[in-house]
């Protein structure tokens, strides 16, 4: 955003960048028990819908059995190599104390996406995150059935 | 942050909001050994004291045997099951180099530390976190003995 | 950066604060093999030359075979026991289905690059980071050869 004004007793214009933020809901569906969804064109509409070129995209998974980090998104490392490190971290059959509580099935969702983490930050230059080539957003739903989730996508820059 | 001002030779009237920046500091106790703390209702009401509606807050923990993220706080997974993982990253009995250095009883704390992360990003939508319902920030406390921590929470929005 | 202008009907002064935002790109020179890369001085330059004082810096390394954490930077953590514990959550000579994609050798590197994440948010008060006396960032290169990083530094601040 731009505006003008004018410094006192001296008519001279000012152009001042302001810092503005953005906020998008993402929505995706889902297959849970590791699925992990690729999130970035979705980003980067949002960028391109916000009028922001140059700041931060904050990426934050709402819910405690997903999370969300970068990969590049190719079927081996998606479908297979990073299920087996979240098994070997918290394997879905050992004894999870938090099912006694709730006696459901999903502690090792819980924790896989505990280590993991919600959130993500990305710069944006010119419009355009500084992701690599092959470097892609992800979330990974830990839970142990399909799920609708929300991604919010706040961007702050200018 | 509400301001008015004139455009040039226009007597019209801007209403701009400025983004603003706010930061606390949050001091807790802890047991330590993979102690969780709940910062949740801290980080909450740090946001509501801001004046800032919308942004995003940053939350740090200061030092190298300590982590922040997020989890249902159960007593379940509060009490074993993530300590359980961290057990399998990196037990507590194994050999560490950095004991050598030190002569202490941490290398498994700092390596946690490390796996899990120091900081946390959490979009902040009309005075609320955007934290699902059974989602709650923590601290864990990897350190082998009770500390009082220190995190960061820097809130920046409008 | 302060700005001064006039109410309006008014010919007082207000003095506003105005964020802005500073992006720098750090290139460092890694051996690849879980080489872990003390960057925090490169960090607190570019903040030093930003003119920002409060706000927070968002480091986020470019690929998606390394990952940015904080720790102490002494050489038992660093040449040892931060490489076993990612050998434990993804080990090298596992079998990887992304070596079948592109009949290369670092599925172990991605895996650990997702895990630990890309990025760090870390806040900045009167021009320092809030960094412990312990407490160092860096850059931890997973892949199977020397790299040069980018890593992009971006400050909000004000």
């Amino acid at each position: 955003m731009r505006c003008e004004f004018p410094a006192l007793q001296q008519p001279s214009i000012f152009l001042i960048l302001l810092v503005m933020i953005k906020t998008e809901k993402i929505k995706v569906k889902t297959a849970g028990n590791c699925d992990i969804v690729n999130i970035t064109e979705q980003v980067s509409k949002a960028i391109g819908q916000s009028d922001i070129t140059n700041g931060t995209v904050t990426l934050f998974n709402v819910g405690s059995t997903a999370g969300i980090t970068t990969t590049e998104y190719e079927p081996g490392l998606v479908n297979y190599d990073i299920a087996a490190a979240f098994e070997k971290i918290a394997p879905r059959n050992a004894r999870y104390e938090h099912e006694k509580t709730w006696h459901d099935d999903n502690g090792h969702s819980h924790v896989r996406a505990s280590v993991l983490g919600p959130s993500l930050s990305v710069p944006v230059i010119d419009g355009q995150m500084t992701l690599g080539t092959w470097q892609q957003i992800i979330l990974v739903d830990f839970d142990t059935r399909p799920r609708t989730r929300t991604i919010i996508c706040q961007i702050i820059g200018e």
